[in-house]
């Protein structure tokens, strides 16, 4: 079975101030990979950062919340994290095996940041891992452009040594067509 | 008490070919790391890797050997890994427990593969972490030159959440004048 993960895609990571690489191509993209996966009655997972330990991103405070754009359902499932990494304290991975998961289609914000760490997370803990490589996103860095980091990563990614899981980076479309029958 | 890793300092990743970015000064920083660690009873840790499920740095050949260049001892310990991250199935972090280590001080290669895998995995674990930020190198990648990426991931590095551990990033000359007083 395959779970859609959604990380972070909240308010307060895409401001005026704080612009992440086409991130209105990749709410798109989420937006069409959680229809089809609520249409196969596969889980929809939107993970969500708690800062209050860092004195950002605390619960029911607007940059908290998830982007509005983001189409949202009651069968959808949320999970709180504190860590970068979406497996660290959390029910994630016991959610995960209750729904017989076995393969994580990876999308979210930040690609360097909680989408890495989280990506990680799931090749140690053996998931197949599909990353939607223009369904992530990051900022600008000091180093290297948000367009670029997204291709880095993506790159990094797709060369890992598998664990008894693996990891491949297909575009939204590929990722459609490969698995959705009804979309050509 | 402290421990020290290498990562993956092997020959096969030090070719003409292949061109780490400021490899020798790293290999020099690492020896003077190793000395002071072992002067001071703290566990040497040299990671290698395995790579016979693709075909590549089989045990016993000479890209999987460790770098002539690095000073070792009969102290040190060895341990072979065959995931980028050097937790996965490995007995490091048995080890790490047995000799009551609760801080890792990482070094190695390659920045972007196995270094950042495994100071992730060991951020999920609540070490305390000390990366080394010139004591570990990578090579030019198609997005980012290998001397940007080493900074690239230093800053990521720096930013992450804290778990139980946290990661520091000093430089070599910081982290000996902090630590081993007879480095002034």
């Amino acid at each position: 079975m395959k779970a859609l993960l959604i990380i972070d895609m909240q308010q307060g990571s895409f401001t005026p101030m704080f612009l992440r690489y086409n991130a209105e191509a990749v709410i798109e993209k989420i937006n069409k990979l959680t229809e089809e996966f609520r249409e196969a009655w596969m889980p929809v997972i939107f993970i969500q950062h708690d800062g209050s330990a860092q004195g950002e991103f605390r619960p029911f405070t607007q940059e908290w919340e998830l982007l509005p754009e983001l189409v949202r359902m009651p069968n959808d499932i949320i999970i709180g994290k504190t860590a970068n990494d979406a497996f660290y304290e959390t029910s994630l991975d016991s959610i995960l095996k209750e729904h017989d998961v076995d393969e994580l289609v990876i999308t979210g914000c930040a690609t360097d940041f909680c989408v890495d760490a989280t990506v990680k997370g799931a090749l140690s803990r053996d998931y197949q891992i599909t990353v939607i490589k223009d369904g992530h996103t990051t900022a600008n860095r000091p180093h290297i452009t948000g367009l670029l980091a997204v291709d880095y990563f993506n790159m990094l990614w797709e060369n890992m040594v598998p664990t008894r899981g693996q990891i491949k980076v297909e575009s939204c479309r590929e990722f459609l067509a490969e698995n959705f029958s009804r979309v050509s």
